[in-house]
């Protein structure tokens, strides 16, 4: 019990520095001026360096074995808490101090290059970086998998989605991929047949109007906007500490719906924050999120299964007309036109629901290939265009910046982290089909119709948001939804909405 | 040199955990939502503390003395750093951790009784409080006096001030003393009999033309915005680091004055930071500025010495019409009076330039009494009244709310702290003397009325900010202005401007 103690007094030392870590990387994406980066940068790595020293201490391994001798003393709670601590020393102690040095290094070089290849459309400039990242992020896989057996890349992956397999993740890809393309084709088939009609809204959306609609919408999800705040950054996310959420979006004063979107997006991620784990182990592992998977199905929750629904258009147009004026854009049928709008296109950040898996597949096979060494860096590009060609049938031959040159991920050293946007839609859509069966659709409905969240937030809080880690992914969702992450409720879930148009 | 460099090494590492420490600090009064506090204290809390372990770790005492032991290997900047690190090291292993402790509990709850107090006009609910922070104080001060054989009192006020000594403090408010509270009945009483007339301008101004109006003046006084930025928070101040400087200001849509002023002021001290020390030692102590006295003083030039002189007004004229409209009130002659009005007043933090010195040295001299023990706290109103009616021919029997408990400082233990504020008031007087006489008066005059401060700047960087702390404050003084720190460049700035008319 002693032993234990003192790990949990050193990681609530760990989460407050983590606190303060937070909070410089948001104001750098938020408010920093050009001139403070380099100041920024070397005080961030100080405390991070820091906090690695901490991890890494010889004296963890002995307070973790002596802990873990007396584990049958612990509360669940504090079992659970002790195996995540286990899962971070581990991670931390397999990185040898080269790896993260050469990371550090490495990334921010890349980021400049893959910046500048994106904007000259030069996949030459991109390709030696590319191959030093791809031998670096092998050699990282190698380490973290120790002497587990376990294939580099998943152990990539398990740094984002820990307890995913390789095999799984194959099992789960693969039976998308046997329908999801064909469902693809199918839709853009009957829409173009039909002749569809959409009006776009005139804008301009004036700013202040877009924020006001924001925090109309995070009001619906119930934001507790004294644990947090709305802000705006180049590239939406949500940031903070768990007492002080802090989500951004990016506002687009030609089209409001992104905006929006981005922001009930956001909202999601905080709602798992400012609910996130139980209470009175808030400093310690066991309250943080479960996954980056089970983060997106949040996040995806809020903005796929609740916001671009028919009943949540029919509750926000009364709300759109007092802001932009009454247009004739402004019907139900119009507006959900828009927002379930389908578009095979070559950017995946602006991709719709229906297509954006088929991007997540895509670079999930290809950066797996390539840290397996079955892809050769040089044939990026082509296999790229194979891929988007068969997955969505258009063409990126000779147009990488709308290719694979169009992602941060790799260039900031992220192998392995495609694959848990995916996993999110399937969490999402199932831990929807749960509510529904638990609340009834009508329910269901009528609640976001109402713009009444209330009882669906209490299940999501119940079944996901106060467990916070204290089961594995697979237990989560188990008892959250009856069975583990089963792709069968991602595509129920599209093909009522696409296929059948309900919903 | 080994050991030296050691310590550089720590302290750049001390210097980047400050940088985090700063902007938490910083993002508390601009940004944070309420339910952050917690959280956020004891993050700030942990990360001090650590920083506190790293100096009071035994190895650095054997660094330091064996670093000054070949002192004579090392450079000027390198021994005046040397000299900043031990007088560092000295503090902060002078305080033994138990009143360390007590001050952050002590001064937690000490705030809360203090703003209930004021707010309710009672000072026996504050008694007992500020009993305890004096004994408190007292204790402190012995203890940083260490075996100085130093009054406790003068180690309080050399952690703002390092080398000030009582003595001379005593002998420049005396001096003050002996004429400032005549000169301000003169003025009274001069505009009395003038029967003088201020037309006010006519609100409200708008938020955003105050803005305006802010960064029209930072760009005047060369603000790098590349390097800082500017907010509003509940009390103006200048904070963040020295490459990302955060100034905040207040404004009132009744009155602009107040907000302008304010803004330039925090500017004056954002400069000093911006250009402060030899750069290629930002990260130590040597390039830190040299002390509150000499920042205020840079403050107190931009905004009393630069702001509020008439070549000042005359250059602002066209941009207030351009902003509020054209108004009868905007004439020099007339904002000249509002800019530099005489009102002797219960509330230092608003108080004119004349005014505010003598309710320095009436803080002074009750804080002092109180940690010499020879004033009662009970006594503190008492006294208070009696030294309002003598310095300032006002009175506050009654209403402590407005007297002896207006200023937060001593509820967060700033003992020894108010008597920097005067001192700037001296050096900014000083130095624009000895600028004056480097380049003339009519051309000083000149380029404050063109808005083209970029001669002024630049004797001030030459002078003070380009020295950071590689002088004590007398051999910076002395090098800047040609004599220590005297106060008859004060005199003789507020007789010019007041009695004269001049300025």
């Amino acid at each position: 019990m002693e032993a234990y103690k003192k790990l949990e007094t050193i990681f609530t030392k760990i989460y407050r520095f983590r606190h303060l870590i937070s909070m410089a990387f948001w104001d750098i994406q938020v408010l920093m001026p050009r001139g403070g980066a380099e100041a920024r940068g070397a005080a961030l790595a100080e405390l991070q360096l820091h906090v690695h020293e901490l991890l890494t201490d010889p004296k963890m391994r002995d307070l973790l074995l002596e802990a873990e001798k007396n584990k049958e003393q612990l509360g669940t709670l504090q079992q659970a808490n002790l195996r995540e601590i286990r899962l971070e020393w581990e991670r931390e102690n397999l990185l040898p101090e080269e790896i993260i040095k050469k990371k550090s290094e490495l990334t921010t070089r890349a980021q400049q290059i893959w910046r500048k290849s994106r904007e000259e459309n030069d996949f030459s400039q991109w390709l030696p970086m590319l191959k030093e990242l791809v031998a670096l992020f092998y050699e990282t896989g190698v380490a973290l998998a120790g002497n587990t057996g376990k294939h580099p890349y998943e152990a990539l992956l398990q740094l984002y989605e820990p307890g995913m397999s390789l095999e799984r993740i194959d099992e789960i890809f693969n039976e998308i991929k046997s329908w999801l393309p064909a469902l693809i084709r199918e839709v853009m088939e009957k829409r173009k047949t039909a002749g569809e009609e959409v009006l776009t809204p005139v804008g301009p959306f004036p700013l202040e109007a877009q924020k006001e609609l924001s925090r109309y919408c995070m009001n619906v999800w119930k934001f507790d906007f004294d644990g947090g705040r709305q802000d705006c950054s180049l590239h939406p996310f949500c940031g903070g500490v768990k007492e002080d959420v802090r989500i951004t979006t990016r506002y687009d004063e030609s089209r409001f719906e992104t905006g929006l979107m981005a922001a009930i997006h956001e909202t999601g991620h905080a709602k798992y924050e400012q609910n996130g784990g139980p209470k009175e182990m808030i400093t310690q592992l066991v309250a943080r999120y479960r996954s980056l998977g089970v983060h997106e199905g949040q996040s995806l929750f809020a903005e796929r299964m609740v916001a671009r629904s028919k009943p949540f258009i029919e509750f926000l147009l009364p709300k759109l007309k007092e802001l932009f004026g009454d247009q004739p854009a402004f019907t139900p049928e119009n507006m959900v036109k828009i927002i379930q709008r389908v578009n095979p296109s070559f950017i995946r950040i602006t991709s719709d629901e229906l297509c954006y898996t088929m991007h997540i597949i895509l670079r999930y096979e290809i950066e797996r290939g390539l840290i397996e060494g079955k892809l050769r860096v040089e044939d990026v590009p082509a296999v790229w265009n194979e891929k988007m060609k068969s997955y969505l049938g258009i063409e990126t031959l000779g147009n990488d910046r709308e290719g694979c040159l169009q992602d941060i991920h790799w260039s900031i050293g992220d192998f392995g982290y495609f694959p848990t946007y995916s996993l999110g839609a399937l969490v999402a859509a199932q831990l929807m089909a749960s509510i529904r069966r638990d609340l009834g659709n009508d329910v269901v409905d009528d609640c976001i119709r109402k713009g009444e969240l209330g009882a669906i937030l209490e299940k999501q809080r119940e079944k996901i948001w106060q467990h916070g880690s204290t089961y594995t992914t697979e237990e989560l969702l188990t008892k959250a939804t009856g069975e583990p992450l089963n792709p069968r409720f991602f595509r129920e879930h599209l093909e009522r909405r696409y296929r059948d148009n309900l919903g």
